[in-house]
């Protein structure tokens, strides 16, 4: 699969603002690939693809998390916003025929992140953050660390994200605060 | 062993200040286990030796830690600030023959917590919050809390604590988020 190829994935599954979000996390995702130093097009394409199922009802990912006994059930316990990223993942497997394992893996962790997440995977879980259409409190600080220094720019966006949960009275996925704890090590 | 008999075993092992704060958690954490229907006696016991570790050598507390099988080495990867709490349980058991499983698993716990916290547990974790010699910004909130329910002010210490080691990039012991998790689900 191509890029573009991906684009013409989503376009039928997300409404118009999501579908644009994904373009702009792709686009993301390649330029920090080229900085630093991953595969532009597997990149692109997890971009593209991260939130395929974003639009699913919570009957068909729960359906899909139950039926795929290489996804927690866990899942299952915690926020419904977090479930469209294992099942796109195995929607990108069984109906788009992708079986690069960095790709489905960036699509898996790219709303809890995990600990020692890989090259991809780190540049996913920023790029789902900074893409330019993102505009909240806090954002520019993650862009301006993100063209220094990949960790540190993960870091901070796992403390923001965390924080505001904690603000919010919600819980915490467990693999999201085992990620931070991994990233604090790592930190500059 | 009775309340005296505690504030006996700490006195030469504590600096006045930090004696003075473990009678304050004693205190405390009888006030709490009266109205929240603990036992006292154990209550202020439990207060009172909680942190009867705390000036012990890094090298004394690591070397507790590796020589207890029931104490998780995990300790020794997170801050050192932790370590007195479950050795203060192992000297309590060791050198003033408690026994009772319930004052010795609140010291164990009174720093991090640990999800299915009992009523034990959370009053000296709280105790160890609000004793009225503590001051620093939202520790009145927790008093008034705690005045109400307990397990509304146990979850308000620990998103004010995680919170609190998130600013500071700090990394956070897993049972502390596992016990954030945890009262998330239980508060009103």
């Amino acid at each position: 699969m191509r890029i573009e190829e991906a684009e013409e994935a989503i376009r039928s599954l997300l409404p118009e603002k999501r579908f644009r979000h994904s373009v702009g996390v792709s686009k993301t995702a390649v330029k920090l690939a080229k900085k630093y130093g991953a595969d532009v097009e597997k990149a692109g394409i997890a971009g593209m693809l991260h939130d395929i199922a974003k639009y699913f009802s919570d009957a068909d990912l729960e359906a899909a998390i139950r039926r795929r006994a290489d996804i927690s059930n866990d899942f299952l316990e915690y926020s419904d916003k977090l479930w469209h990223a294992p099942v796109g993942a195995v929607y990108a497997q069984e109906k788009l025929g992708i079986e690069d394992r960095e790709i489905l893996d960036a699509m898996t962790y790219h709303t809890t992140g995990r600990q020692n997440m890989n090259l991809l995977e780190k540049i996913i879980f920023l790029a789902d953050y900074i893409e330019p259409g993102r505009d909240f409190p806090g954002v520019d600080e993650v862009r301006e660390v993100a063209a220094e220094n990949l960790d540190n720019a993960v870091y901070l966006e796992l403390q923001k994200t965390v924080i505001h949960l904690l603000e919010k009275r919600q819980s915490v996925y467990p693999k999201t605060f085992e990620a931070y704890n991994d990233l604090v090590k790592k930190i500059q």
